[in-house]
């Protein structure tokens, strides 16, 4: 079965656009949960029985198991195993992604067959053949940045892009005519309805802090899952982003929040507290899906 | 001491630019090593020990480690060690990090903390707040991809952009003067050349396959060093990448080769036939630079 396949499962099961970022940092879970032998996995089971039915999936962030070395790993990778052995809820590894296309094979196998995500995140800047390496696994989720959610998105992914036609006979270049003049995030964003045309797995990272981006997104792309990163601590706005986003069958989006719902409390009851954050942001967002 | 500063001594120590790949794949490393308890750090070890005098410094790309799962990992540990050990050889991570602010906080940690890199490569494409928790370690050395040694390089780092300065009437953007269009790898390396004013331990990455890129990105930046993948298996041309390339000091490259050097055998000699390899690839680069 296709990422995206599991993916319609679970929304349709759980009623649910809502993703919850197990991005566990160490220095922030309860305490009482330090003793154990690994607190990190104990607090991700802990959200994840508490949860697994408000949800279309769960993503991780593999920066914060990364940071802790391999005992970081041992437990990302017990969480994976942990979702994948109790629970249909596919998994969406954040990881960004990609190098040239002999390395991208080896990326590939860390993410499919070490870590065992249904779903990886993975980074344009190199080209088509850094990507071609995970598209290839046509049963995973290929998520590819388009517009993140931070500030400095606009740095590279806002400049007006053309094509050049030839050299301008006074320097610089001449481009090609005007209509195909376009920022850099739709040239992605079309290039990425190209690939899924060949691998029908592609989906999009575009953050809730651009909703007007979104927009221009869902025309180029009416029918593909974006990943939506950005609402809650980074000020993402949810209205905006359903209004915008929303495909027309009321789905093809998936709802990241994590911050605001991990760490809804820092004491005994904090899964029972994620449980309660995590019903109003999926009844939230349904408000929009009538 | 920067990262540019180590750099610079094992140049001229070694009387060499080159850099060593330890890109080791256990599949390709000779049969006798699988015996050992850990052959890809035996293997790693035996070319260091053989090879350390002959280059400026060593890379590895972490995709080959991570691929082990955390034995993997362990390995990459134990070499990055041994050199800081025994070698005055800084260290390169070819990891292409980056992420929104707080999630490259979490990669600065993986790369310089856990794992003790003196200098790593991050992808640009998210903008300057998804790399600057790298750049402010400024005893670190912070490669930049700018243009990429693989083919599919062109398919964003060669679009031809300028900055809207507002929507046109008829649809689509009216840009700014001409003069400020120039493909996206110049734009970025432009941008690198302004953080580096700032930060002062930037570098770019600039592949071997696109002697013409490297000579203008050597035009806009004419002191910083480039790292250069490339060379060997991929078909970069040394010649015309050196004559492009070096500053007017005859410096400022990091030529790297991997599979042509570290592979020259597979026998009990596979060593020794290394260093034969680095020999005649540290020379014939050293032709250019008088």
């Amino acid at each position: 079965m296709s990422f995206q396949q599991k993916l319609e499962i679970a929304i349709k099961k759980n009623n649910s656009l809502l993703c919850i970022g197990l991005d566990t940092d160490i220095n922030k879970i309860p305490k009482h949960l330090l003793e154990k032998n690994d607190p990190v996995f104990e607090f991700n089971k802990t959200i994840i029985d508490k949860t697994n039915n408000l949800i279309c999936c769960y993503k991780a962030n593999i920066a914060y198991y990364s940071a802790l070395g391999t005992k970081g790993l041992e437990s990302l990778i017990d969480t994976i195993k942990y979702i994948h052995e109790k629970y249909d809820i596919p998994f969406i590894l954040d990881a960004k992604r990609a190098d040239i296309g002999s390395t991208s094979e080896q990326y590939a196998i860390e993410v499919f067959d070490v870590l065992n995500t249904d779903s990886v995140t993975v980074n344009p800047y190199l080209g088509i053949d850094a990507i071609e390496p995970f598209l290839k696994r046509t049963d995973k989720g290929i998520i590819i940045l388009c517009r993140t959610s931070n500030p400095g998105a606009s740095d590279f992914q806002d400049l007006i892009t053309g094509v050049a036609s030839q050299a301008h006979p006074r320097g610089g270049y001449r481009l090609a005519p005007q209509e195909s003049y376009k920022p850099l995030y739709l040239k992605i964003a079309e290039k990425v309805v190209e690939w899924n045309k060949k691998y029908e797995n592609c989906l999009m990272v575009v953050g809730a802090t651009w909703p007007g981006e979104m927009k221009k997104i869902r025309k180029i792309a009416p029918k593909m899952f974006f990943l939506v990163p950005g609402i809650g601590v980074q000020g993402g706005d949810l209205e905006k982003t359903l209004k915008n986003g929303l495909t027309k069958e009321k789905s093809g989006l998936i709802i990241h929040s994590a911050r605001a719902i991990i760490y809804a409390s820092s004491g005994k009851d904090f899964a029972e507290k994620s449980r309660k954050k995590a019903i109003e942001m999926r009844d939230l967002i349904n408000k929009y899906r009538i």
